[in-house]
Protein backbone atom coordinates (compact mmCIF):
# COMPACT_ATOMS: atom_id res chain seq x y z
CA UNK A 1 0.00 0.00 0.00
CA UNK A 2 1.43 3.37 -0.66
CA UNK A 3 2.19 5.57 2.27
CA UNK A 4 2.96 8.80 4.01
CA UNK A 5 4.56 9.46 7.13
CA UNK A 6 2.99 12.26 9.19
CA UNK A 7 5.44 14.12 11.91
CA UNK A 8 3.12 15.73 14.38
CA UNK A 9 3.65 17.91 17.68
CA UNK A 10 1.29 18.12 19.90
CA UNK A 11 1.56 21.97 20.47
CA UNK A 12 1.53 22.78 17.03
CA UNK A 13 -1.90 24.02 16.20
CA UNK A 14 -2.45 23.54 12.59
CA UNK A 15 -1.15 19.53 13.70
CA UNK A 16 -5.01 19.70 15.38
CA UNK A 17 -7.23 19.81 12.18
CA UNK A 18 -4.44 18.18 10.68
CA UNK A 19 -4.36 14.68 12.84
CA UNK A 20 -8.51 14.90 12.51
CA UNK A 21 -8.38 14.96 8.68
CA UNK A 22 -5.20 13.27 7.75
CA UNK A 23 -6.54 9.55 7.40
CA UNK A 24 -9.47 10.82 5.72
CA UNK A 25 -8.18 12.43 2.81
CA UNK A 26 -5.39 9.53 2.33
CA UNK A 27 -7.86 6.66 2.44
CA UNK A 28 -9.76 8.33 -0.10
CA UNK A 29 -6.53 7.82 -2.15
CA UNK A 30 -5.70 4.38 -0.82
CA UNK A 31 -2.63 5.59 0.92
CA UNK A 32 -1.91 4.56 4.25
CA UNK A 33 -0.82 7.14 6.99
CA UNK A 34 2.53 6.60 9.30
CA UNK A 35 2.22 8.84 12.77
CA UNK A 36 5.52 9.77 13.74
CA UNK A 37 5.25 12.19 16.86
CA UNK A 38 8.17 14.37 17.68
CA UNK A 39 9.07 17.60 19.18
CA UNK A 40 9.36 20.93 17.57
CA UNK A 41 10.98 22.55 20.74
CA UNK A 42 14.68 21.24 20.30
CA UNK A 43 14.54 22.33 16.49
CA UNK A 44 13.43 25.88 17.49
CA UNK A 45 15.95 26.05 19.49
CA UNK A 46 18.68 25.58 17.24
CA UNK A 47 17.10 28.31 15.16
CA UNK A 48 17.20 30.53 18.22
CA UNK A 49 13.74 30.56 18.77
CA UNK A 50 12.99 30.18 22.34
CA UNK A 51 8.93 29.79 22.21
CA UNK A 52 6.51 29.50 18.90
CA UNK A 53 6.83 31.83 16.00
CA UNK A 54 3.00 32.95 17.05
CA UNK A 55 4.28 34.24 19.93
CA UNK A 56 7.81 35.78 18.76
CA UNK A 57 5.69 37.06 16.23
CA UNK A 58 2.09 38.26 17.26
CA UNK A 59 0.80 39.77 13.72
CA UNK A 60 1.37 36.49 12.79
CA UNK A 61 -0.28 35.25 16.04
CA UNK A 62 -3.08 37.01 15.85
CA UNK A 63 -3.50 35.59 12.55
CA UNK A 64 -3.17 32.30 12.85
CA UNK A 65 -5.44 32.01 15.33
CA UNK A 66 -8.42 33.69 13.28
CA UNK A 67 -6.62 31.57 10.19
CA UNK A 68 -7.32 28.12 12.11
CA UNK A 69 -10.64 29.05 13.24
CA UNK A 70 -11.56 29.51 10.21
CA UNK A 71 -10.30 25.77 8.94
CA UNK A 72 -11.33 25.02 12.38
CA UNK A 73 -14.69 25.99 11.64
CA UNK A 74 -14.30 24.42 7.60
CA UNK A 75 -13.76 21.59 9.39
CA UNK A 76 -16.61 21.22 12.17
CA UNK A 77 -13.87 21.68 14.67
CA UNK A 78 -14.13 23.05 18.04
CA UNK A 79 -11.44 25.58 19.16
CA UNK A 80 -10.11 26.90 22.11
CA UNK A 81 -6.50 28.18 22.80
CA UNK A 82 -4.67 25.92 25.16
CA UNK A 83 -3.23 27.89 28.26
CA UNK A 84 -0.34 28.21 28.56
CA UNK A 85 0.33 28.33 24.84
CA UNK A 86 2.71 26.46 23.64
CA UNK A 87 1.36 23.62 25.93
CA UNK A 88 4.20 21.41 27.54
CA UNK A 89 4.23 18.03 25.38
CA UNK A 90 6.79 15.72 26.60
CA UNK A 91 5.29 13.79 28.00
CA UNK A 92 2.50 13.18 25.11
CA UNK A 93 4.94 13.02 22.87
CA UNK A 94 6.55 10.07 24.79
CA UNK A 95 3.47 8.40 25.32
CA UNK A 96 2.91 8.26 21.65
CA UNK A 97 6.35 6.65 20.65
CA UNK A 98 5.73 4.35 23.60
CA UNK A 99 2.67 2.93 21.87
CA UNK A 100 4.01 0.52 19.28
CA UNK A 101 0.60 0.12 16.97
CA UNK A 102 -0.31 2.60 14.06
CA UNK A 103 -3.65 2.46 14.32
CA UNK A 104 -3.71 3.14 18.54
CA UNK A 105 -0.94 5.49 18.44
CA UNK A 106 -3.24 8.15 15.62
CA UNK A 107 -6.01 7.36 17.78
CA UNK A 108 -4.48 8.64 21.15
CA UNK A 109 -2.90 11.13 18.92
CA UNK A 110 -6.43 12.80 18.16
CA UNK A 111 -7.70 12.34 21.56
CA UNK A 112 -4.95 14.44 22.73
CA UNK A 113 -5.51 17.25 20.24
CA UNK A 114 -9.29 17.31 21.21
CA UNK A 115 -8.71 17.48 24.75
CA UNK A 116 -6.04 20.51 23.95
CA UNK A 117 -7.56 22.18 21.43
CA UNK A 118 -11.37 21.58 21.47
CA UNK A 119 -11.73 21.00 25.88
CA UNK A 120 -8.62 23.41 26.82
CA UNK A 121 -7.81 20.07 28.94
CA UNK A 122 -3.97 20.50 30.06
CA UNK A 123 -2.03 18.11 28.40
CA UNK A 124 1.08 18.15 30.47
CA UNK A 125 -0.50 16.51 33.06
CA UNK A 126 -0.34 12.99 33.44
CA UNK A 127 -4.12 13.02 34.46
CA UNK A 128 -5.34 13.77 31.27
CA UNK A 129 -4.06 11.70 29.50
CA UNK A 130 -4.33 8.03 31.20
CA UNK A 131 -7.99 8.22 30.19
CA UNK A 132 -7.31 8.70 26.56
CA UNK A 133 -4.71 6.40 26.49
CA UNK A 134 -7.39 3.37 27.85
CA UNK A 135 -9.60 4.58 25.10
CA UNK A 136 -6.83 3.89 22.93
CA UNK A 137 -6.85 0.36 23.48
CA UNK A 138 -3.64 0.88 25.94
CA UNK A 139 -3.10 0.15 29.49
CA UNK A 140 -2.47 3.23 30.92
CA UNK A 141 0.07 2.45 33.88
CA UNK A 142 2.33 0.51 31.31
CA UNK A 143 2.57 3.29 29.16
CA UNK A 144 2.92 5.36 31.68
CA UNK A 145 5.79 3.22 32.79
CA UNK A 146 7.14 2.81 29.25
CA UNK A 147 6.98 6.72 28.34
CA UNK A 148 9.18 6.92 31.51
CA UNK A 149 12.31 4.67 30.52
CA UNK A 150 15.77 5.22 28.59
CA UNK A 151 14.20 3.55 25.41
CA UNK A 152 11.69 5.40 24.79
CA UNK A 153 12.93 8.70 25.53
CA UNK A 154 16.12 7.72 23.20
CA UNK A 155 13.04 7.08 20.51
CA UNK A 156 11.39 10.28 20.56
CA UNK A 157 15.13 11.80 20.50
CA UNK A 158 15.74 9.82 17.81
CA UNK A 159 12.76 11.06 16.05
CA UNK A 160 13.31 14.47 16.54
CA UNK A 161 16.78 13.88 15.38
CA UNK A 162 15.46 12.00 11.85
CA UNK A 163 13.13 14.89 11.20
CA UNK A 164 16.12 17.48 12.29
CA UNK A 165 18.30 15.67 9.21
CA UNK A 166 15.10 15.75 6.52
CA UNK A 167 14.86 19.79 6.75
CA UNK A 168 11.70 19.36 8.97
CA UNK A 169 11.27 22.90 10.63
CA UNK A 170 7.58 23.05 11.81
CA UNK A 171 4.46 20.86 11.91
CA UNK A 172 2.53 19.07 10.25
CA UNK A 173 4.87 17.76 7.74
CA UNK A 174 4.40 14.98 5.59
CA UNK A 175 7.23 13.26 4.07
CA UNK A 176 6.91 10.38 1.06
CA UNK A 177 9.08 7.46 0.33
CA UNK A 178 10.46 8.85 -2.29
CA UNK A 179 11.77 12.12 -0.33
CA UNK A 180 8.97 14.82 -0.74
CA UNK A 181 8.24 16.97 1.86
CA UNK A 182 4.89 19.09 2.56
CA UNK A 183 4.76 21.02 5.48
CA UNK A 184 1.51 21.93 6.68
CA UNK A 185 -2.34 21.35 7.17
CA UNK A 186 -3.17 22.61 3.80
CA UNK A 187 -0.82 20.86 1.98
CA UNK A 188 -2.23 17.28 3.37
CA UNK A 189 -4.02 17.29 -0.16
CA UNK A 190 -0.79 17.43 -2.40
CA UNK A 191 1.13 14.83 -0.40
CA UNK A 192 -1.35 12.74 -0.21
CA UNK A 193 -1.65 12.85 -4.27
CA UNK A 194 1.86 12.87 -4.23
CA UNK A 195 1.69 9.28 -2.51
CA UNK A 196 -0.54 8.12 -4.38
CA UNK A 197 0.94 8.41 -7.94
CA UNK A 198 4.35 7.79 -7.15
CA UNK B 1 -18.82 44.31 -7.50
CA UNK B 2 -17.22 42.11 -4.62
CA UNK B 3 -13.92 43.36 -4.09
CA UNK B 4 -10.79 41.61 -2.59
CA UNK B 5 -7.49 43.68 -1.66
CA UNK B 6 -4.40 42.01 -3.21
CA UNK B 7 -1.11 43.42 -0.93
CA UNK B 8 2.07 41.78 -2.58
CA UNK B 9 5.75 42.76 -2.40
CA UNK B 10 7.75 42.02 -5.22
CA UNK B 11 10.24 40.21 -3.76
CA UNK B 12 7.80 37.59 -2.43
CA UNK B 13 8.34 34.31 -3.63
CA UNK B 14 5.14 33.03 -3.17
CA UNK B 15 3.38 36.63 -4.67
CA UNK B 16 4.80 35.93 -7.78
CA UNK B 17 1.95 32.19 -8.45
CA UNK B 18 -0.71 34.60 -6.68
CA UNK B 19 -0.37 37.75 -8.72
CA UNK B 20 -0.40 35.35 -12.08
CA UNK B 21 -3.61 33.51 -10.83
CA UNK B 22 -5.52 35.86 -8.37
CA UNK B 23 -7.32 37.39 -11.08
CA UNK B 24 -8.78 33.98 -13.03
CA UNK B 25 -9.91 32.72 -9.60
CA UNK B 26 -11.69 35.91 -8.41
CA UNK B 27 -13.52 36.49 -11.39
CA UNK B 28 -14.68 33.72 -11.90
CA UNK B 29 -16.46 34.27 -8.39
CA UNK B 30 -17.26 37.51 -9.83
CA UNK B 31 -14.86 39.29 -7.78
CA UNK B 32 -12.76 42.44 -8.54
CA UNK B 33 -9.06 42.11 -7.39
CA UNK B 34 -7.86 45.78 -6.20
CA UNK B 35 -4.20 45.65 -6.47
CA UNK B 36 -1.86 47.16 -3.62
CA UNK B 37 1.78 47.23 -3.42
CA UNK B 38 3.79 47.04 -0.40
CA UNK B 39 7.23 46.41 1.16
CA UNK B 40 7.86 43.43 3.78
CA UNK B 41 11.04 45.19 4.23
CA UNK B 42 10.19 48.26 6.99
CA UNK B 43 7.62 45.15 8.31
CA UNK B 44 10.09 42.37 9.02
CA UNK B 45 12.47 45.02 10.00
CA UNK B 46 9.76 46.14 13.07
CA UNK B 47 9.93 42.46 14.01
CA UNK B 48 13.89 42.33 14.29
CA UNK B 49 14.92 40.53 11.11
CA UNK B 50 17.08 41.79 9.06
CA UNK B 51 16.47 39.76 5.16
CA UNK B 52 13.87 36.90 4.15
CA UNK B 53 12.71 34.59 6.38
CA UNK B 54 13.66 32.09 3.71
CA UNK B 55 17.07 33.38 4.32
CA UNK B 56 17.23 33.38 8.56
CA UNK B 57 15.94 30.03 8.20
CA UNK B 58 17.88 27.59 5.70
CA UNK B 59 15.84 24.56 6.44
CA UNK B 60 12.60 26.64 5.70
CA UNK B 61 14.18 28.18 2.78
CA UNK B 62 14.96 24.89 1.21
CA UNK B 63 11.62 23.67 2.09
CA UNK B 64 10.08 26.97 0.41
CA UNK B 65 11.80 26.56 -2.74
CA UNK B 66 10.98 23.14 -3.65
CA UNK B 67 7.06 24.13 -2.36
CA UNK B 68 7.02 27.38 -4.63
CA UNK B 69 8.72 24.83 -7.47
CA UNK B 70 5.77 22.28 -7.28
CA UNK B 71 3.35 25.41 -7.09
CA UNK B 72 5.23 26.84 -10.19
CA UNK B 73 4.72 23.53 -11.85
CA UNK B 74 0.52 23.17 -11.39
CA UNK B 75 0.22 26.24 -12.37
CA UNK B 76 2.67 25.75 -15.77
CA UNK B 77 5.07 28.32 -14.42
CA UNK B 78 8.42 28.77 -15.23
CA UNK B 79 10.72 29.38 -12.24
CA UNK B 80 14.55 30.59 -11.73
CA UNK B 81 15.44 31.85 -8.56
CA UNK B 82 16.38 35.61 -8.49
CA UNK B 83 19.95 36.57 -7.66
CA UNK B 84 20.40 37.82 -5.30
CA UNK B 85 17.00 36.88 -3.35
CA UNK B 86 15.28 38.71 -2.38
CA UNK B 87 15.40 41.61 -5.27
CA UNK B 88 15.72 45.29 -3.96
CA UNK B 89 12.34 46.23 -5.09
CA UNK B 90 11.64 49.27 -3.86
CA UNK B 91 11.62 51.03 -7.71
CA UNK B 92 9.33 47.72 -8.91
CA UNK B 93 6.94 49.03 -5.69
CA UNK B 94 7.05 53.00 -6.60
CA UNK B 95 6.28 52.31 -10.18
CA UNK B 96 3.58 50.23 -9.45
CA UNK B 97 1.85 52.99 -6.87
CA UNK B 98 2.69 55.59 -9.34
CA UNK B 99 0.02 53.59 -12.17
CA UNK B 100 -3.17 55.03 -11.37
CA UNK B 101 -4.80 52.88 -13.52
CA UNK B 102 -5.82 49.23 -11.27
CA UNK B 103 -5.75 47.19 -14.39
CA UNK B 104 -2.29 48.90 -16.00
CA UNK B 105 -1.16 48.53 -12.62
CA UNK B 106 -1.85 44.66 -12.47
CA UNK B 107 -0.60 44.11 -15.72
CA UNK B 108 2.64 45.62 -15.04
CA UNK B 109 3.01 43.99 -11.75
CA UNK B 110 2.67 40.46 -13.50
CA UNK B 111 5.40 41.78 -15.69
CA UNK B 112 7.93 42.49 -12.91
CA UNK B 113 7.25 39.09 -11.56
CA UNK B 114 7.67 37.47 -14.93
CA UNK B 115 10.82 38.99 -14.97
CA UNK B 116 12.35 38.18 -12.01
CA UNK B 117 11.18 34.92 -11.38
CA UNK B 118 10.36 33.20 -14.49
CA UNK B 119 13.11 35.03 -16.70
CA UNK B 120 15.84 35.84 -13.94
CA UNK B 121 16.34 39.48 -14.92
CA UNK B 122 16.96 42.39 -12.32
CA UNK B 123 14.09 44.34 -11.36
CA UNK B 124 16.11 46.96 -9.34
CA UNK B 125 17.19 47.89 -12.75
CA UNK B 126 15.29 51.01 -14.58
CA UNK B 127 16.35 48.86 -17.92
CA UNK B 128 14.90 46.16 -17.11
CA UNK B 129 11.67 47.96 -15.69
CA UNK B 130 10.66 50.74 -18.53
CA UNK B 131 9.77 48.22 -21.16
CA UNK B 132 7.34 46.38 -18.86
CA UNK B 133 5.97 50.35 -18.23
CA UNK B 134 5.63 50.50 -21.78
CA UNK B 135 3.68 46.96 -22.14
CA UNK B 136 1.52 47.91 -19.86
CA UNK B 137 0.66 50.96 -21.57
CA UNK B 138 2.40 53.44 -19.69
CA UNK B 139 4.65 56.09 -20.52
CA UNK B 140 8.19 55.00 -19.15
CA UNK B 141 9.83 58.37 -18.81
CA UNK B 142 7.03 60.03 -17.06
CA UNK B 143 6.31 57.12 -14.52
CA UNK B 144 9.95 57.00 -13.83
CA UNK B 145 9.38 60.53 -12.63
CA UNK B 146 6.45 60.10 -11.04
CA UNK B 147 8.11 56.89 -9.29
CA UNK B 148 10.95 59.79 -7.93
CA UNK B 149 8.45 62.20 -7.00
CA UNK B 150 7.56 63.01 -3.22
CA UNK B 151 4.22 62.22 -3.44
CA UNK B 152 4.64 58.62 -4.86
CA UNK B 153 7.08 58.33 -1.92
CA UNK B 154 5.09 59.02 0.36
CA UNK B 155 1.98 56.83 -1.15
CA UNK B 156 4.25 53.41 -0.80
CA UNK B 157 5.47 54.54 2.95
CA UNK B 158 1.73 55.60 3.81
CA UNK B 159 1.13 51.28 1.71
CA UNK B 160 3.11 49.90 4.44
CA UNK B 161 2.24 51.27 7.18
CA UNK B 162 -1.07 50.53 6.57
CA UNK B 163 -0.56 46.95 5.93
CA UNK B 164 1.58 47.24 9.28
CA UNK B 165 -1.58 48.35 11.38
CA UNK B 166 -3.80 45.78 9.35
CA UNK B 167 -1.66 43.32 11.03
CA UNK B 168 0.24 42.48 7.32
CA UNK B 169 3.54 40.26 8.42
CA UNK B 170 3.55 38.68 4.86
CA UNK B 171 2.80 38.24 1.39
CA UNK B 172 1.16 37.56 -0.51
CA UNK B 173 -2.07 38.95 1.73
CA UNK B 174 -5.59 39.60 0.67
CA UNK B 175 -7.96 41.40 2.98
CA UNK B 176 -12.05 41.66 2.18
CA UNK B 177 -14.09 44.83 2.78
CA UNK B 178 -15.51 43.51 5.89
CA UNK B 179 -12.15 42.76 7.04
CA UNK B 180 -10.89 39.65 6.92
CA UNK B 181 -7.27 38.74 6.36
CA UNK B 182 -5.96 35.18 4.65
CA UNK B 183 -2.35 35.13 3.97
CA UNK B 184 -0.87 32.82 0.96
CA UNK B 185 -0.69 32.04 -2.49
CA UNK B 186 -2.72 29.10 -1.29
CA UNK B 187 -5.37 31.11 0.61
CA UNK B 188 -6.43 32.96 -2.75
CA UNK B 189 -9.66 30.43 -2.97
CA UNK B 190 -11.42 31.18 0.71
CA UNK B 191 -10.15 34.77 0.43
CA UNK B 192 -12.13 35.03 -2.99
CA UNK B 193 -14.77 32.77 -1.21
CA UNK B 194 -15.44 35.43 1.52
CA UNK B 195 -15.49 38.33 -0.27
CA UNK B 196 -18.39 36.33 -2.51
CA UNK B 197 -20.61 35.88 0.03
CA UNK B 198 -20.12 39.08 2.17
Amino acid sequence: MKKITFYYEFASTYSYPAAMRVERVASASGVSVIWRPFLLGPIFAASGMTTSPFNLNPAKGRYMWRDLQRQCDAEGLKLVRPDPFPANTLLAARLATAIADNAARAAFSRAVYTAEFAEGKNIADAATLAPLLAAAGQDPAATMAAAASDPIKAALRASVAEAQSLGIFGAPTLTSPDGEMFWGNDRIEQAVAWAAKS
